[in-house]
């Protein structure tokens, strides 16, 4: 029944309301949400729902977060779109950030995790911070309040871990005395703000009328289409099935690309043309797979089913082929430097990137660091430029302000990172910045090999035929070692 | 230059001639086409290109095929749209067959290559057809014609088994002498009239004037767009490439589907909701995958690979998870009729189903073969009914004529492909023809896991959730387990 926003008599607890009152407190400001997290999902989360009505309180752990969000800031300056609805917000009174969730979470209709859920050196997925957050939601939990997991964790962990934390603190049942549900996020970062407002969400929940309440939420906060799955854990599923699609689908292009090498036949080329085909989705090789997402979703999946005794092979080698393609670009720097009448030892290389994807300024577990550590222990002398870090410092190194610093002499150019910036670079020029003998070793397809060659450059790339200006053809090829 | 029909001087090598003449001689009725092999790709390609207005020639060592050709008659009667086609080219002596090459290659323009490449036992690529077909074309070329490999082949096949033989028994040279391309093929069985229309096409020549004439021959011929990639072998690269493609991801939902059965996660639901996401492709699990491509293609760059020294792991590890999943089907078999109080030996299996995929007459490699053997080595009484065999003769079994026939009295019905007719299957008509305790077994996801408890069945399929109507759940999901 559609309810009119005069008639909704306010009860403490969301759960006693109809999806239609939900849209209606909503829209009258007197919905409440409380986010835990407010790192790249959880921030723009709290500023979207703030901007959709809600009063929304950002818990974090970071003061100078809890800071920031309170001056209005967004410290996420490569989320396009973010800062202005954060500012407009905070100022508007329907934002604000805490340090202490006590009080907030008490008097809250929607709780949000949006915390990390990082894998450990070992690879095994760390729930601290989730086991926390649910502590803490048990401890302060007024009955009827909705508990929404964001975050991306293994099927099983939200009714297992969350649920069964939160009832052993509040005392309470999961799906008659609190609403339990599963909304993983599925934005891209660097797209946060675009994505959340047009990529559809799933919604899997313990009881069907929470999962009314939560999709109501979505539906109308962030204007999006909701998907119901039969359960939290489902939810969790679909999160690491689309995300494992594509690791999985860039180790395959990787493994084209280091068999077509061998073949010397060009992998973006043969990428390209499949894409004509109907049933073919082009995912591209590189110099390796990095950010918050990727490098560890499949040990999530993985841990859940060694513990039920189902090891998943296919997804575990997958990552193990992403995980070596920074080895593989060292590799093919140390060929390209050999060409050049080089060992690497001394040899001056210019990384250009460290982000672990495009016009991101963010190097979470980014492929680039094991190159360059690999490169330094086998003395280069290691230069770094990266637009999103000018002038900083990251992996131990201080960033050149410019290109052309980081470039200056050069015997070896790294692609890393296919930012805007390095797409337009013209060839030519950059032959003069560098030593007059110099390699590239193209991490990304950003270069056309031939032009490389043409502009006077020994040319590697992942997947790219070995062309050189120094030597006609220097690797074998499927058909010139066979006849041989 | 455009060339009107008047003008053209008919020169024997169709290499003298430019792709705009190669056009007119099409449209003229002068161009000469033979195809090697008259299979599931070669007849379809010999009647389309008749159509087109070409000469054509079908060759083949089956003296039924070429009697049936040569008197209008299609034997590939699931392909919609192929019977007419022929038909009329044949009346309209456009089209025909023979047994013996030797005059024909010698009067072709262009000679298009569509013979098997299968795998042995071992699964080691099997060139024999190739090969052979290859001597015939080297002994009877004439200079200047145009030698087209539409099989699929390993990156090198084209340039160094296929190039090779035709140089060295006819003493001429590719690329200079003769024209060599590759055009593999790339329409999808039961689709092919439809697929050979809209698909566009992949050329890799030896010489960029070859690659044009041949171009401009499957432009005009079929009315396709086409590609043109560096080389023959990186043709034969994009065609492996894009089948390993659906390989690998089939594997990957087989094995999400292994994993998440145990979670208690329906994976249709799961892989459905995925869809939702802008980067994500669905593909489904299932009993196995079969045809004459996808178990056959991986081995082809595998072996290649293993030559140069590289062994594309994930591919072969994707291509065992596929052949596996038969075992899976017999292991839910034997746990749904153990749900029942039965055994395998004795119980009466109807098996719906035994084409590799959805209403194509077709049983190569077919997964369901393997089911059928491994229950029957345990004594179960196999029954089995496919609308595309109706009373013929199919795995050693003859095949009933109605389902009603098959299904009558059976303890367990396996669905072993998703044929048209399975898909409107009743479950209440299907309980009231079936034993009164049974269970189904869906290897191709047709039926609804609830829908079929509700109709009285012990119900297992691929990736569902374990359901009977004997007992409530007896699979442990992830949180009973973890629980107990």
């Amino acid at each position: 029944m559609k309810t009119s926003q005069r008639e909704i008599k306010r009860s403490h607890s969301i759960l006693d309301h109809s999806p239609e009152e939900v849209v209606t407190l909503l829209k009258k400001h007197e919905l409440r949400i409380s986010i835990l997290g407010l790192g790249r999902i959880g921030l723009p989360t709290a500023a979207v729902f703030a901007e959709a009505g809600a009063r929304v309180t950002g818990i974090d752990i970071d003061e100078e977060v809890v800071r920031q969000t309170n001056a209005g800031i967004s410290r996420l300056t490569d989320e396009p779109g973010l800062d202005l609805v954060v500012k407009k917000n905070v100022a508007e009174g329907r934002l604000s950030a805490t340090l202490r969730p006590e009080t907030m979470l008490h008097d809250s209709d929607f709780i949000v995790m949006c915390v990390p859920t990082p894998v450990d050196l070992a690879k095994s997925p760390d729930y601290g911070a989730i086991r926390a957050v649910s502590h803490s939601v048990g401890k302060s939990l007024t009955k009827g309040s909705i508990v929404i997991v964001e975050s991306t964790v293994g099927p099983g962990v939200v009714e297992d871990i969350v649920g069964s934390i939160i009832e052993s603190e509040s005392g309470m049942k999961a799906g008659r005395d609190f609403g339990l549900a599963s909304c993983p996020e599925r934005s891209d970062p660097g797209s946060i703000m675009k994505n959340m407002h047009s990529v559809p969400r799933i919604v899997g929940s313990t009881d069907v009328h929470c999962g009314d309440l939560v999709a109501a939420l979505y539906r109308e906060g962030l204007g999006v289409e909701v998907v119901r799955v039969s359960s939290p854990k489902a939810a969790n599923a679909v999160k690491l099935t689309e995300n494992l699609f594509r690791d999985v689908n860039i180790a395959l292009a990787n493994e084209f690309a280091l068999l077509y090498e061998k073949f010397g036949i060009d992998t973006v080329e043969v990428i390209n043309a499949c894409a004509t085909k109907y049933n073919f989705m082009p995912h591209y090789p590189g110099a390796g797979v990095g950010g918050p997402c990727l490098p560890s979703n499949s040990y999530y999946l993985i841990n859940e089913g060694i513990k039920l005794g189902n090891i998943p092979y296919l997804i575990r080698l997958a990552r193990e082929v992403n995980d070596r393609m920074p080895d593989h670009m060292v590799e093919l720097t140390a060929e390209a430097l050999n060409e050049i009448g080089r060992t690497v030892s001394g040899a001056r290389i210019a990384v250009l990137g460290i982000a672990y994807k495009p016009d991101v300024k963010d190097i979470q577990l980014s492929p680039i660091e094991r190159i360059i550590t690999r490169l330094r222990e086998m003395h280069a002398v290691i230069e770094v430029y990266d637009p999103m870090f000018a002038g900083e410092e990251a992996m131990g190194l201080i960033v050149h302000k410019t290109m052309e610093d980081a470039v200056r002499g050069a015997n070896c150019v790294i692609v890393g990172t296919a930012h805007a910036e390095f797409k337009k670079i013209n060839l030519a020029s950059l032959s003069r910045m560098t030593a007059r003998k110099a390699a590239i070793v193209d991490g990304r397809g950003v270069f056309v090999p031939a032009d490389a060659k043409k502009a006077g450059f020994a040319f590697r790339g992942v997947g790219r035929v070995a062309l050189s200006a120094f030597r006609p053809d220097t690797r074998p090829t499927a058909s010139t070692s066979r006849q041989a």
